[in-house]
């Protein structure tokens, strides 16, 4: 990646010291994060979808069973726009100007390639499943030939991107705002209590990376 | 909206009995959702920004002061498409293929313009912030003109989208699959113990509607 340099549809133009070009930044938020924004254009025509998808080294993939047809026209050699974007926290400030989010979130450019023969998809559901739930791959069952044929996965060299973060307070306190409570509500994304398949045996447990999931993963 | 007779870009082609065009489903879903990732293409260059937002009505409006840049060529008059995306839990299948992701999605087509006057970007900073935590906009001071000044906000009439929802079990359980737990693991934003500017008098509670937070709003 030109992490130091920054190209001119990545630079972050407003706000520039919420910018970062590094992998290590970029990559945390990308493991954090469950769902990517993917955006492209056809004829002018922007759609942004959103997929699942997991890093895998300096890659991404993409996991298109949501849109099918949407990843055959990607496949086919479109310029893709990708945001993860993780929600930290609700920041009130005195003034309804200064209310704002916490966020970690990237934006990455780039072509994404459609993934071909059945060992490469077997390797992108096992990179899926393991972002989705670490441990996960071990215990399910490998895909069939007719799972591998259907299933569309696109990969994304990481080679363009940056990364926005705000934390911290609001930044307003002026003399003339009212003395209100002010501060962040933090968020988090929390798992519940797993929930058994109806078919799951009586008795059966959930395995250990069930019953102590949680975001980020260890 | 043409809820009963989808377009061409909106009609989910896949999975179409996940596809909704009601505006009461729709509306739910961005009603609830915080973040809204907009997509937009110059010169067949795609590009996904995370935004704050808020529904008003059959309006969404985008507050683009993390983007001013883009909201400035957004408001000349290009094409979006949003997309806001709930996540609900992972899905754990018995095959590596057939894991998945409980959701809520929303995605909507159509011509953003920026608002111009000081009343309508007055009442727009209310309802982003009521967006983000109801009862605040009472309490928080209302913008000056030098803040109205600087804001940019873009409406965006909701009259061509589509919501795609998936919940419930793993879709699997085949014969030939490994009797291991299978289900679901709930997700949800959760909010954690609110944390008060440094600037916040000692002894000052926060309101209620900080106390009480959570998503959906009540």
């Amino acid at each position: 990646m030109s992490d130091r340099h920054p190209t001119r549809r990545t630079r972050v133009r407003r706000l520039a010291q919420r910018g970062h070009y590094d992998r290590d930044t970029l990559y945390a938020i990308l493991d954090e994060g469950l769902v990517a924004h993917v955006g492209f254009a056809i004829d002018g025509q922007p759609y942004v979808i959103p997929m699942a998808y997991a890093r895998a080294g300096d890659t991404l993939i993409l996991h298109g069973s949501v849109a099918s047809r949407l990843v055959r026209t990607l496949a086919g050699g479109l310029d893709v726009s990708v945001a993860v974007t993780l929600l930290d926290g609700i920041v009130l400030a005195r003034s309804l100007f200064d209310h704002s989010m916490n966020y970690r979130s990237v934006v990455l450019f780039g072509r994404a390639h459609r993934v071909a023969t059945h060992d490469e998809k077997r390797a992108a559901l096992e990179a899926l499943t393991e972002h989705l739930i670490p441990g996960r791959s071990r215990d399910a069952r490998g895909p069939s030939p007719q799972e591998l044929a259907a299933t569309d996965v696109l990969v994304l060299p990481i080679d363009e991107g940056s990364a926005k973060i705000r934390s911290g307070p609001p930044g307003d306190s002026k003399p003339e705002d009212p003395a209100i409570w002010a501060g962040v509500i933090p968020l988090a994304t929390v798992p519940g209590p797993p929930i058994p398949d109806p078919d799951v045996p009586e008795g059966m447990e959930p395995p250990g990376y069930v019953r102590q999931y949680r975001r980020p993963t260890p």
